[in-house]
C-alpha cells in the first residue's frame, strides 16, 4: 500500500499515541487538529513539552514538584503551614486535589507511587525512609495517610503504618475516611464503600 | 492560594488542554505522564509537533495532505489510479479510511469540510470549483460523494450534485450506500439508518 499520510503527520500521530489512554483514532484527531490550527498552537505546545523536564524538579524534602529555581516546596517552607502534620500522598497531583479543599494546613509527603509487585514497585522505590526521617526531624504529631482507595493504596497505607510502629515513632497515624461520596444515592454505592460507610458511622 | 504546580507543568497542562475533547483532568494526566517518562519522550513529541506545519502541505489538485517535498498527491500521480473516478471526501483523513478497504482504485478530492452555516462555512470555503475543473480536465466518468452521514454531509452532497448538474457536466454522481453496518443487530439500528437500509435494499 502506498504511503497514505505525509511522514510528519504519521510521526505526530505515533508520538501523540504514546499519551496514556490515547488510541490511534484519538491520536489522529489530535494531530489533525494541530495541523489545521494556527502554526503557533503546535509550536507553543511543543515548547511547553520541552520545558517540562528542564523547568520542573522534585522537592528534596516533600518530593512535591517545584520550579527548577526553587530549593524546597513552598507548601513546606511556608511558615504558616503546620510541619507537625504530614499528609502522605501517592503522586504530586494528589496535593492539588487536597489543597483545593482549603481544609488542610499541614505539609505533604509524596510517596512516588504505591507498592505494586505486578509493576515491580517495592517499598524501597517509595519515599518511606524519608518520611520516617521527617517525622523525627519535624517532631510530627499526626500522619494522615491519603493514598488512593485501591488495593495498592490500602496495602501501601498498612505498610507505612507498620513501619512507623516498628520505628517506635510517637506519632498518630490516621487515614482519609472511606464512605459514601456526596451526591451518590445509597442504592448506587458499591458493597465495599457501603461497608466502609457503616464501619465509619458517626454518632450525631 | 499559593502556587500548587510548577509553572512549566501548569503551562503544559494548559497547552495539552487545547487538544479536542481534552479536559483539565486528562491534560493533567498527559502532562504528568510526559514529566515522569524519559525526557526524550517529551522532546521527540515536541519535535514531531513542530515538524507538522513545516513538513506537511496540501496537494494543489486533490487537496490531500502530502509531504512538503512532493508536488502532487501520490494517490493522484500514480498511473495505476483511475483518474476518471473521483471520490469526494470531507477531510484528508477520510482518504485513509477509504484506502484501508483496498476497494477503490480511483482518485480523491478533499472538500476541506462541509457546508455549515452555524460554523460560518459556506460553499465558497470548500474546494468545489476545483472539483468541477477536475471533472472537466480528467474527463471524469463517476463522482462518488463520500461525505459523512451527518446533516451537513448530506446537504453538502446535495449541493455538489446540484452544481454538477447546473454545470451540465456529463458525469455519473453516486453516493456511498447508507444501511446497517456489519455486526449490528436490527433492533439496535436507529430509525433513519433502517429507512435508508429499506430504501437501498438489493434484489438477491
Amino acid at each position: 500500500m502506498a504511503q497514505l499520510l505525509p511522514n510528519a503527520l504519521e510521526r505526530a500521530i505515533n508520538e501523540l499515541g504514546r499519551l496514556p489512554g490515547v488510541g490511534p483514532r484519538t491520536a489522529e484527531r489530535y494531530a489533525y487538529f494541530l495541523l489545521r490550527a494556527d502554526e503557533r498552537t503546535a509550536q507553543s505546545m511543543a515548547r511547553a513539552l520541552i520545558a517540562l523536564h528542564s523547568d520542573v524538579k522534585t522537592c528534596p524534602v516533600t518530593f512535591a514538584l517545584i520550579n527548577a529555581d526553587e530549593d524546597i516546596s513552598p507548601l513546606y517552607s511556608d511558615a504558616a503551614r503546620d510541619k507537625r502534620m504530614i499528609a502522605v500522598v501517592e503522586e504530586p497531583l494528589d496535593i492539588v486535589a487536597l489543597e483545593r479543599t482549603g481544609q488542610f494546613k499541614g505539609t505533604y509527603h509524596v510517596l512516588g507511587g504505591t507498592i505494586s509487585p505486578i509493576d515491580g514497585i517495592g517499598p524501597e522505590q517509595l519515599h518511606i525512609p524519608e518520611l520516617l526521617k521527617r517525622i523525627r526531624n519535624d517532631a510530627a504529631e499526626e500522619i494522615i495517610i491519603a493514598t488512593n482507595a485501591s488495593v495498592e493504596g490500602e496495602s501501601t497505607a498498612l505498610f507505612i503504618q507498620r513501619h512507623i510502629q516498628e520505628a517506635r515513632l510517637n506519632v498518630k497515624v490516621s487515614r482519609l475516611a472511606r464512605g459514601i461520596p456526596v451526591g451518590v444515592d445509597l442504592e448506587y454505592a458499591d458493597q465495599i464503600t457501603l461497608s466502609h460507610a457503616l464501619e465509619g458511622r458517626r454518632v450525631l
